[in-house]
């Protein structure tokens, strides 16, 4: 549409499709959207959003990937003001308000948002990279999801005497995604595979989750964190608390308490850092590379560039708020107003309404306002239907819920196939080699 | 389980999770069994029986790719006599009556069910392995669509003035694939990719469908393949009868009347061939590189080898029957008959209950018995009945049945999520990367 190249209206660029770009979308473009003259780009550098909070249950086979993710084009339609474009952003010209793509094209903006998330980080330990599971995309989640099933298949296929790693799965990182991915995983083992494969000793099987404080879930209280352990440990999940993980190998994983674990799976939930964008702003990063802004969110000492959730850092004086949907959400709400009606917007403010983790079936963790804690089936119970309610699109919704319901009640996973997508098709556009090759993980 | 090892019944092992080695698995160890005392390992080198029909269906995003698979363990559950074996089988050696895995494991048997299904064949034309994209399984499939969703967002992201050939799509092979591909990705493009792209002229898009024969749909008659040339020339679809592909190239594609078409997309659905396996039984094959069996099915000059659909040829002194679902099930109702009472079953026969290919909405071509043809809106019908019951697990038919309904109300492909799995997770367990290596698509 050459028309909208000409367009005068100025430009709103928004990167990112997560929590905090999808809410921004939804607050300028929807039926209650307070009177604007943007016109909008929507960039993400993949073509859906991911309901990241359940990516753990993918990885586990409990559902399909379909299930949690929406096309951006779906989540733009009927949203004309809105056009979407599909493309990594790997450069940020602040002086000639221009981001630039990997694919080698270019957008100018008069407003950016900059919305992009985080990246999971090693920390610099080595093997992490070459041999860790991260878990942030579906790309990832579907990966896990093959490698777990492979191990069992191949030690059924071939079984061994000596124990070599191929059933001990270390989980490194004990926050909510450690946790979860422990816990559905050692349902998995137990409802599933110990039935798909008869002819193993699942006993052999060792899931053993490592967090270097001395408490699981550490953003939340004791209470939650010894609920977490002690529901795990029933599991058959070996908590180890203020451990950390030195180096990783194929075959094993090294402990900074000098022990050492013969294990082929290293699942890497221990740390993230804000998306690498934020270095391309010329500002100084600061912890964890994510960006300072001031009370309306905007990136401190640049002009019409804003920040909100995982790649946003400290406001104003303030501290960083914690990295999860909720603060995106409410940071999308108020860039939202303050891009439409600046005057008189009071400053960010985060309205903490709680926090969750699950770990299996009717057990979970729930840390809510006025001191409220929950575990066990009420805070599971809690957890679903919040999940349920916060998943973007109707059919996701129906999915979702009808795969829970039969897991629940058949004890089931029926999404285990070993697919194993090629990472090219063999017929690649062009200029689609290079984007894959530098395509990081938001 | 040593045990089994040890076990002294005869040991029954089918290779194959297809149409033909799932029906063999339920006849032999159903409710209605005969009675027998063998053992069956049950092998295949997908851990997911596929429901091959519907491939078309995951690679246009109208379906997921579990809706159409389901673990061979989940098939295996409750059926005591089998165990499952997941690895590919490289070679058979009849005299020691055994068989080899890739992983380097292997298997004696005393009866042994080929049941390996066939493998896309290139005929030697140049490219077709390296450019063209086959159909044959779940990779294939959701390669191929997160190639055709990138085409699009590819010509989005970096508008071309001359036409590369990023949005002309060559479908080789005017068979029911083909056909059922062209008609799904117009449909697609129609009514998805238009709304979602609203910056793209779609009339630019190509789909050529080209066949060799002077007919769409060479094995039906000419009634059905006049009805799928005008349904598929209504949706756009250029239709090039007698015409080949000669070679392909990463930008275009040959044909062998001299024309040369700029095209980045080649579906390859012209061709397959019996699988490789059937090369290490040390007979000779015959055409399509399929063996020839005896009126019972088992392989002419081996003892105790039986082959059944798309890996059996010529029966007796008759003709190679068609390769398609019905020819396996059926064979595999009669190797299950001879295997537990061979006394007295008649010679294998051939039931045709007809043919049927679907275009899009409300289209399709059907062949019954008795001489009766449907057409458009009947034949439709009759094609979604018959395939959702044919489906195997209950799960996948609600969720087809749900897909189905949701894509055709609000015509909507949700699954369109580029996801583009890696190829190997980064921890591979040992072994593995040889597997993956040789690994071909059945």
């Amino acid at each position: 549409m050459p028309e909208s190249e000409r367009d005068d209206r100025p430009h709103l660029v928004i990167v990112g499709a997560g929590f905090g770009g999808l809410e921004l979308v939804k607050r300028l473009t929807g039926r209650r959207a307070p009177e604007h003259d943007y016109r909008i780009t929507w960039v993400d550098r993949r073509n859906h959003h991911t309901f990241q909070p359940l990516l753990y249950q993918v990885a586990t086979a409990g559902l399909q990937p379909q299930d949690i993710g929406v096309p951006v084009r779906a989540l733009a339609r009927r949203r004309p003001a809105v056009r979407v474009r599909v493309g990594e952003v790997v450069d940020i010209d602040t002086a000639a308000r221009s981001i630039a793509f990997a694919d080698g094209g270019s957008l100018t903006y008069d407003r950016l948002v900059l919305a992009a998330g985080a990246v999971t980080t090693d920390f610099g330990i080595p093997g992490v990279e070459e041999h860790g599971l991260p878990l942030k995309s579906l790309r990832d989640a579907t990966a896990m999801r093959d490698h777990l099933l492979r191990c069992f298949e191949r030690v059924s296929a071939r079984p061994v005497q000596h124990d070599d790693g191929t059933l001990t799965f270390v989980i490194a990182g004990g926050g909510p995604t450690g946790v979860e991915v422990a816990g559905a995983l050692a349902e998995l083992i137990d409802l599933v595979l110990r039935r798909d494969h008869p002819e193993l000793d699942l006993d052999r099987v060792r899931i053993v989750l490592v967090e270097l404080q001395e408490q699981l879930l550490p953003t939340m209280g004791a209470f939650s964190g010894r609920a977490a352990r002690k529901e795990l440990t029933r599991r058959g999940v070996e908590v180890r608390l203020g451990v950390g993980v030195s180096a990783v190998h194929a075959d094993r994983v090294e402990f900074d308490d000098g022990t050492v674990l013969p294990a082929r799976t290293l699942i890497w939930s221990a740390g993230i850092a804000a998306s690498p964008l934020a270095r391309t702003l010329g500002v100084e990063p600061g912890r964890g590379g994510r960006v300072g802004v001031d009370a309306h969110l905007r990136v401190r000492g640049i002009e019409g560039v804003y920040a909100i959730g995982d790649i946003a850092g400290t406001i104003g004086d303030g501290d960083a708020l914690p990295q999860v949907a909720p603060v995106a959400i409410q940071q999308a709400r108020h860039v939202a107003r303050h891009l439409t009606a600046p005057i008189g917007v009071a400053g960010f403010r985060y309205l903490d309404k709680g926090t969750m983790a699950t770990i299996g079936r009717r057990a979970a963790v729930a840390e809510l306002p006025f001191g409220l804690r929950l575990r066990g089936a009420p805070a599971w119970l809690a957890w679903l239907v919040l999940h349920v309610l916060l998943l973007a699109g109707f059919k996701n919704r129906v999915g979702v819920l009808f795969s829970w319901v039969w897991n629940y009640v058949f004890r089931d996973h029926a999404a285990r196939l070993i697919i194993q997508v090629a990472e090219r098709s063999p017929a690649t556009p062009p200029g689609e080699d290079e984007r894959e090759r530098i395509q990081v993980d938001d």
